[in-house]
């Protein structure tokens, strides 16, 4: 793997990497630590204790002036006028034939200013295009903010003795602005595994050392590790990752994101008449829970396609792992919606080994 | 290095693999294989010989219908009505502030329909943002076309050899349809090296072992070997690489590419006042290449300032590597224009050691 000045440093790289990261991905142009020791050992440590994940990957858009409310609208079939300032939203971006194009969370940081945080996509030339496009009066760019994510069920602890007792009190999906380690911070609940936690909005990439510090000191007698958005849990949690679970090629039905849009809302959107298509026809495809039977080694760099009891293609997986709670694969496929029922038999080939596998509910449960 | 479907594959990595592809980046959310044996072997191979690259990672934005022409113009000061059917551009995309978004060549594959053929951002996003917002007739997509090189000054030969004579007249910058080990692929006469050569675009992913094969085949007697867009090949030949020599923050000007726009041209284009602006003022700062003296063994990860006589920071390196054949290191900088004459006295800051530096002319001369 080679570097360059093109594929940034994160403020925490040093820190991460002093710590054992051992397995990297890159994710907008930056890299993101994913392993320290394995998922198996990060997984269970992550769902007992708290993890310090280095998550300056998740860039921010920075969207401001009197504009900005109106194109936040424009892009997201989620009704923002609902997101109040000090609010965090999880909200789709969709182009104008209802495909996904990211799916940041929203921070409302003031009537007219927000923070997309990104999945692995350049929102800001999305943004600014359209900004530019409609003559709107707003400034759209990447602020120097890099989050650091504190997530398990020990975070509460650790935020509550770093930052203060009030933390304990800031609600899912929200959040407050702190100093810690004396830079000044957006200190959301929110993070990326289901476990609960904190994810921390550096605003200067010159004192990510310091922040990783203050918890990693207090955080020892919490059993604190460093760790990363963990596969294992993520599609445990039912997770969807942006690129890999869905593209510009789905609608936010398809990708089962249905709670997370209002397609009658009052303001203008752009997907408005292509989502409301959808919403009359029905999806054709669904992003499903699949059980897979038996022991799969092979990495999946080509598409595993989904096969009917005929074994006729009907759609492909787009992530799995082995899930050591449940004793089987875990995995997500798009697939046809007449197949995408909870208890549908159907199996995957994964590069010519057919494997029997099973549509179960966002629980993982048969029926 | 961990991959998922997110990092999608390229129809030509099985084959770069296979051939000992040992050092890689992502680009594009594609692998680019960088290295084989070594930047200097392969370095001195692509001087003599031809070697075959997998650049699948050069991806495609296809602009399509009646208003295309017009949204070309819009998004690059470069005078596209100049550019005919069968011919290649290389072309910076810039935004309303003159910031430079990508630079792509764009190839016309008739009056209403281009290719931009990009580097590592995604144009896609700005370009349909833009048409979405202006409400320009067109479509915007990523089409399946993955590109594949042939580099080196026995290029001509080996692809007179497998497509026919007739390409030895292909001028530089022009393309010809072409059917090629049975698929229809556009042979371009351009690639990211001074050694001239090919780049061909394959329009079937599915095909990609086959392309690769025909001309593995026929290479054979003309010493083919696996290669990539060479680090130390480049630097000597002044290609800048975009996100690295050059990013959003920087203006045609500034990363010298005044010769690729059109400031003056008839149509409309949206960096039209941004840069007549920096036409009159001048740019604040210059890429300029640069001589370091002594050994660097370090990496580059985090920027190395520019300094100078007095120690001022007055600048960044943005690449460099050790050149074989000129014995020194040769490097790109963005350097205050008032220390960007050929022939200024510099110095580097590379990560706390002082190296002295001297600004050199395109062809790395003194005066």
């Amino acid at each position: 793997m080679i570097l360059s000045r093109r594929l940034r440093p994160s403020p925490f790289e040093q820190r991460a990497i002093e710590n054992g990261a051992s397995a990297f991905t890159l994710y907008n142009k930056m890299i993101l630590p994913l392993i320290y020791e394995s998922y198996e050992i990060e997984y269970e440590h992550l769902c007992k204790h708290v993890q310090i994940w280095d998550v300056a990957c998740e860039r921010q858009v920075e969207i401001v002036g009197p504009d900005a409310l109106k194109l936040v609208e424009l892009i997201t079939p989620r009704d923002m006028s609902k997101c109040a300032v000090g609010q965090c939203k999880y909200a789709p971006l969709c182009d104008e034939n209802g495909g996904i194009i990211n799916d940041p969370i929203i921070l409302r940081l003031a009537e007219d200013r927000f923070w997309l945080s990104i999945a692995d996509s350049d929102v800001n030339l999305w943004v600014k295009g359209v900004a530019y496009g409609r003559g709107f009066d707003v400034r759209v760019f990447e602020p120097d903010v890099s989050p650091l994510a504190i997530q398990g069920p020990k975070a509460d602890d650790l935020v509550a003795e770093v930052v203060g007792e009030h933390t304990r009190d800031i609600k899912f999906f929200w959040f407050t602005d702190e100093i810690i380690a004396g830079t000044p911070v957006k200190l959301a609940r929110s993070g990326w595994s289901g476990q609960g936690g904190f994810e921390i909005y550096l605003q200067d990439s010159s004192k990510g050392n310091e922040l990783w510090d203050v918890f990693w000191e207090a955080g020892q007698k919490h059993n604190l590790r460093p760790g990363a958005p963990n596969l294992i849990e993520r599609i445990e949690t039912g997770l969807k990752s942006y690129g890999q679970d869905m593209t510009i090629e789905n609608n936010p039905f398809e990708a089962g994101l249905e709670k997370y849009i209002d397609i009658s809302k009052k303001a203008e959107y752009m997907c408005r008449e292509a989502l409301e298509e959808v919403a009359r026809t029905g999806p054709a495809k669904r992003l499903v829970n699949l059980v897979i039977d038996g022991r799969l080694e092979k990495v999946m760099r080509s598409d595993w396609r989904v096969l009917d009891s005929k074994g006729t293609p009907i759609g492909e997986v787009t992530s799995r792992v082995w899930s050591p709670r449940l004793g089987t694969n875990i995995a997500f496929a798009i697939v046809q919606t007449s197949h995408a029922a909870v208890g549908t038999k159907l199996s995957v080939d994964a590069d010519g080994d057919i494997h029997s596998a099973t549509v179960r509910d966002a629980r993982w449960r048969s029926a």
